[in-house]
């Protein structure tokens, strides 16, 4: 171990060389090992932990705890990647990447002497606490290491229990979290995504970086109001609506936890570490924060710095000392799902211009290039998650979310989520409405099928069965029949129905305008598409009706801002990059851009740029 | 200001130059300083914001304030000791001392600029959060500041309803703890002793470092015993009984916080910070920790060290994010209330060998000399607090407090607490029992005047009317006759009751002497009676019963355990100092001393040294 340091290479130590983690294991690559053993001349000879350790793992034959042999002679060491105390996670990003391995909260086996015994110099008997903290600093290179009454309540019996034997989480090198019985080398984070529609929690493993397990659930916010305005509304005038809204969320994450770790086959109380994004309002709600600065002008937050409460204090039914850590928000708009984005993104500010969509009720645009990393917030309305559209709902099961038109005899055909063909008009689906990425194929389909104008207007001289006058005098055109759906009528879009569209991808459009005029470019590099929504965007379609100003490089790169947060519980040191980015970001308010409202009203028209002919990597998801 | 920062003075500073809080005011002594004013010449004119100060403090003629007056040419000032950041408050400990005030706790007082003005550099409007420290930053040399939760709850309301005029309460330098509106510079702490039988607490200034109030009550756990021992049993026997015991002491804390803050004019909300003392036991009830290594060989505690912890975990009811602050302990039965006696007494290791005695059921000794810190504790039981006593009481209003004996006629004349005359053998008074120092008068006397023996047995052949036998057979003494007392019956002293005070005097006895020997003596130079029972305690009944090893400088120091935490509050070094202290101090284990059973058998005879000749300071309370 100690030849290893010197040549640089940090190796693993769970159990601070009592042979009992075995995670300093290394392989012995020449010098006849086998007789090196015997004559104990290159290393020294196995004492009785490690030929026990080696005793119970027969696939480990030549290799020796690095913990335990001594270097005595010349030999070739081969150090394994799970050996090594930083380890390289494969990230996939845009393209594949590699993140070092650097959790905020790291595992140490200890075994604190027999009570009483270790007291005798010093005339009396240590305290529990001192005598733990003694016994990690002799074995591990931490000092000053502090503990809240917690833990301090828990480790008396269980330091009595268990004969000294523990393993303990330290955090951030500096406090004591956890304590667990015996050896316990589990390490868990979970990363959290908090959206205005949906949260979403990803299990990882600390130890090897990979993610466990991952769930979703529909933020149960949801019977306050589909979007943020109706909640902040709600918290600001009922009576204890804001707590309400706290408890309702943190419920929803408790349950979203426990279900998350059952699914990987642990337990919430295994999880030592949380890394949470959301949306600038959803992130006061956890906090019980007031979101009232954030619903008028100049639409302030309260804080925006990252933050580290104990878990406790949030109500989240964790080991009770364990941190969360808020990644920071640039601004009211601009959350800290966006820096999230961000971090996943690891913009190259000198290289090319790329922007970033991460589309929702709230559009939050990112550009980086021309050594400026610019973001703005668009609101989109709820059309792009189904909402305010006739027929809309969420892109759960039941969804149309693609959908062709046949342009010469306007005959439909739909894909409803979960289910892999088309319909052929006969066949009953179980379709119920039509989803985000559902309306804005529609809404392309019809273009380019001349059934509506660039204006949005529906053409009054086709005449198709599909295509009818409703009693309120509006146009409506059948998406699917009666017999085809799980309603048994109709599904159809109408002329407000398109309208909704054109507002959204008309705010989207304009924003990502200014941005790209603030580099002096018109169009980007490349767009990514970020959240789910864009994984299920048909790229087309996007340019079709001119969603954003168009490029041939498009890619959905799934749900970035998770993977920020991701990031951060892998690798503490995303966390100083996420702090500083929000200290490097400038951030646009679109209402004060003066170019904005007039790009807005042109891009109300659609399909203002048309698809580019090259499709060179069109539609990927990386 | 900058002048006098040059010339190494600092100068206090609340409100950041606003012309508001007057701290920085300081006298000009010469240049015509009236002239100066007209001419411009020596010191720059008032602007209007100091001219308004001044119009408001017509006491201050000849007072400018150091924020704002410019030097412009020669001229001498005067910096009054109240304008300065380092104050010396007078301390009475042994000596008369001063100690710096300097607290944990600072005020400043800041305007946030209007919302939204500020952010318009950045496009956006900056979070209250980060304008709040943004201009406390910029006012005063503090940089990284940091909130909890609670904290930034309370900010938006606050900063919309005061314009952005607030009074923010920083910790350490790094944490905002309290935001209050407007100008509000009273800054309060609380240092609290919580013994076993009763519980002080202290209402500081920190602004001038007065202590405005105190208060005592009793230890409302008393009801689950009267002796640590019982208390302990029923944490760890009783179902939630360790709970039960914090509650009941935490809600004592409120009520008590309540009375201290009422009696000065303010309320709990008004304190800022915390000190805590007690022994290990007390200090662990107060945290929730189980006592159960307490109890027990090789009695561990659970911690040692000191601790910060939020309030509100607490569950006092103060302002929820300002701390509490628990001084360490040495070992299990020497507490945190020991280091603060040690804090108290400035122990000086290379002048004089100094016993310190702090009595109560846990004797604890304290000896500093000869280079060495030694400390230890003894168990006494309850004889001194008036426990195990037949008339035995605690010393509350009724009881005996000083006791004397005519040697010739055996009569009786006592003094009752609270009133200044000595009984006549004629008249009522209120008495219903013997308190400690009452009890230690008594046996004493008794020794005096022949009426028991050296060994503690009654002389059978005394004859009179006070001694007699009672049915069981014991002998008792007749302090009180029934018509003197309120309880219209004899209040007296029995065998068994000398018995009880022969135990507890030898465990003192032993105790000290088993320290002395530690450093090669067998008298210390000096005595320090610590607590409110030494402070009632007769020097010479103690010496004739041979309490301590005798000497004949004796002081009674007060409650200097409550004095550590006064000082651990009035100036942040202190905490350095008690937690550097407790590294240094040697802890004796006395029932691992092989000379202390063997003085403890001789100690258990009565007068082992005779008075001294000499009584050169003899009582004396300083």
């Amino acid at each position: 171990m100690k030849a290893c340091e010197t040549l640089g290479i940090q190796l693993e130590r769970v159990c601070g060389e009592k042979a009992t983690c075995g995670k300093c294991k290394v392989r012995v690559e020449e010098g006849f090992h086998q007789e090196i053993y015997s004559s104990q001349k290159h290393l020294s000879p196995m004492v009785e932990e490690e030929r026990e350790f080696f005793s119970q793992h027969s696939d480990l034959t030549g290799y020796r705890l690095a913990c335990l042999a001594r270097v005595m002679g010349d030999v070739v060491i081969f150090v394994p990647e799970d050996s090594r105390l930083t380890k390289h996670i494969a990230w996939k990003g845009l393209t594949e990447r590699f993140v070092s391995l650097l959790p905020v909260v790291r595992k140490y086996y200890v075994e604190v002497p027999p009570f009483g015994r270790e007291g005798v110099g010093r005339e009396g008997a240590r305290a529990d606490f001192e005598s733990l903290v003694s016994e990690i600093t002799t074995r591990f290179a931490l000092s000053d290491l502090r503990a809240d009454h917690y833990v301090l309540r828990a480790l008396p019996s269980l330091l009595r229990e268990t004969e000294g034997k523990v393993t303990v989480t330290v955090w951030m090198n500096k406090e004591i979290v956890k304590i667990e019985p015996g050896y316990w080398d589990v390490n868990l984070g979970v990363a959290i995504d908090v959206g205005t529609t949906s949260i979403a929690a990803y299990l990882c493993d600390l130890v090897n970086g990979q993610t466990l397990a991952a769930e979703v659930m529909s933020n149960p916010q949801i019977r306050f109001g589909e979007d943020v305005i109706s909640r902040i509304s709600y918290a600001i005038l009922a009576p204890n609506g804001l707590e309400e809204l706290q408890i309702i969320v943190i419920d929803g994450l408790n349950t979203l936890l426990s279900q998350v770790t059952k699914q990987a086959g642990f337990q919430p109380k295994d999880i030592s570490d949380v890394c949470i994004v959301g949306n600038t309002c959803m992130h006061h709600f956890l906090l019980g924060l007031t979101p009232y600065g954030l619903s008028r002008a100049p639409y302030r937050a309260v804080v925006q710095r990252a933050l580290d409460i104990k878990a406790r204090e949030l109500g989240l039914d964790l080991s009770p000392s364990v941190y969360a850590y808020f990644l920071p928000t640039v601004a009211s708009f601009v959350g800290a799902d966006a820096v999230g984005v961000m971090l996943a993104m690891e913009p190259n500010l000198e290289a090319e211009t790329v922007l970033t969509i991460d589309l929702g009720t709230n559009g939050e645009l990112i550009l980086s290039g021309e050594g400026r990393l610019l973001c703005t917030s668009c609101a989109c309305g709820p059309a792009f998650e189904g909402g305010q559209v006739s027929s809309g709902m969420r892109a759960t099961a039941g969804a149309i979310e693609k959908v062709r038109i046949d342009p010469d005899t306007l005959e439909v055909k739909f894909q409803v989520v979960g289910s892999p063909s088309w319909s052929d008009g006969q066949r009953k689906t179980n379709a119920k409405g039509i989803c985000g990425s559902g309306i804005i194929d529609v809404v392309a389909e019809m273009l380019r099928a001349g059934i509506i104008h660039a204006d949005g207007r529906f053409d009054s001289s086709i005449s198709s069965p599909r295509l009818r006058q409703t009693a309120q005098g509006t146009s409506v055109f059948v998406i699917a029949w009666a017999h085809e759906t799980a309603l048994d009528r109709d599904i159809t879009i109408s002329n407000s129905d398109v309208r909704a569209i054109q507002l959204a991808k008309a705010a989207v459009y304009a924003g990502a305008s200014v941005l790209l005029r603030k580099v002096g470019k018109t169009l980007p590099d490349k767009v990514l598409l970020a959240g789910s929504f864009g994984t299920s965007l048909d790229v087309d379609s996007c340019r079709t009706i001119g969603l954003f100003p168009g490029c041939d490089e498009v890619y959905a790169v799934g749900n970035a801002a998770g993977n920020g947060a991701r990031l951060c519980l892998l690798n503490r040191e995303k966390r100083l990059e996420a702090e500083s980015m929000v200290q490097k970001v400038e951030h646009l308010e679109l209402a004060k851009e003066k170019e904005f409202s007039r790009i807005f009203l042109e891009a109300l028209s659609l399909g203002q740029y048309k698809p580019l002919a090259s499709t060179k990597g069109s539609m990927k998801d990386l």
